[in-house]
């Protein structure tokens, strides 16, 4: 927990947060900060700053807050993903985080195995557990949209091609004759297929909608080491 | 398992080799692969190929190998990481060997826990296990090389400045005035911290020895995020 993260509900008075449970826990455990100490403390979806420790107990923390600096910058890419299985979910949730992806579409594809759809981590306030992990990590505000598209041809046909207007889409594939490009001078989408990869029918269809079938060369990587592999490639330089 | 990865005592003739266990299972569950079928197999250090599967039954597979090309070009960037925490350290193993790193210098700092070093994975065959599973995700054949250096300080004087002599080498520093490069022309050697990161003192041992200190912007990554985002990075273009 890099950034501490306070709600509206935490406010007591205009710059007076207390906080209690997990945050709590861990400036007792892991800060252990005392009584004037600072913090370093954001608002969910607003300003970054410090929280001054007013008064600390088991029960709860009270921070006095400063809040002047404008979160880092989003990265400019846009992300369709296979439905990973939960577990691998999770990290990749909190990774793309971290990267600074502000829109996740988890997409369906032949090789997602139905029973992923029916994980209980796809409920919001779960999703949303592991967005705001990543927001702590990496010293953010602003909450990635998860986007749940459980039908691939729909989506592809009817939402897509609006989605991509104006950005450059690549999609991963690991026999496409195109190597990824390195950088990229706009916003982007980029397409990540399950273990496995995306079928020839899926590719041919993002291909329809604009996507370039591009791969890393001849290695094949797993979806959570493709995915910060290639948002470093493509992000702007 | 993209490849299945043979061991030379696997081998009864020239070119015939017999799996049992975890490989045979794969074969059965995953691949569910009848005889006359081909399958992707590499040597270990060696060759990658086809195996023509001769005889399957629940307790073995006879396959008949035919073995022609080289394994996938290594990535010419030594990894030196400060020992990640157990669980993370296999995933980390995993996805470097996945990417073609063939050094990995696991090395203390003053933020690793002392307890890590004495965790079961680092013993060599448990490691093995980790790096193999990287190998047939990628479709290569060459183990990686980890070398343990639990003393950071004799490691960086007296050891260090030989390995990166001819290389570029940069450490991975989240308050460093220089953004990472991108691409590079040489092999590399690259250093990434603990989280909470190298602590001054070992950034100034590091700098001594030719190291840059470079940042990925504002975000703070975790390790298994920053790894492959550095990789990428730096890989020659």
């Amino acid at each position: 927990m890099n950034l501490i993260l306070l709600h509206d509900d935490d406010y007591i008075a205009d710059t007076v947060a207390v906080l209690t449970g997990r945050r709590l826990r861990h400036v007792l455990d892991i800060h252990r900060a005392r009584v004037g100490d600072t913090l370093r403390v954001g608002k969910l979806g607003g300003l970054i700053g410090e929280g001054r420790v007013r008064s600390l107990t088991t029960e709860m923390l009270e921070l006095e807050t400063h809040l002047d600096q404008q979160p880092p910058v989003p990265l400019p890419i846009s992300l369709l993903l296979a439905l990973p299985r939960p577990k691998m979910l999770k990290r990749v949730l909190q990774s793309v985080t971290s990267l600074g992806v502000k829109d996740i579409y988890l997409i369906n594809s032949y090789r997602v195995e139905k029973s992923f759809w029916s994980s209980p981590l796809l409920q919001p306030e779960k999703l949303q557990e592991h967005l705001l992990l990543g927001l702590e990590q990496t010293c953010d505000t602003v909450l990635p949209r998860v986007h749940l598209k459980k039908r691939f041809k729909p989506f592809v046909e009817d939402e897509l091609p609006r989605l991509v207007a104006g950005t450059s889409a690549f999609v991963a594939h690991p026999v496409a004759a195109n190597v990824c490009p390195v950088g990229s001078s706009g916003p982007v989408t980029l397409a990540i297929g399950p273990e496995g990869g995306f079928i020839p029918f899926e590719v041919d269809k993002l291909q329809e909608c604009g996507f370039l079938p591009v791969s890393l060369g001849k290695r094949i990587l797993r979806v959570e080491t493709a995915v910060p592999v290639l948002l470093s490639r493509l992000c702007p330089t």
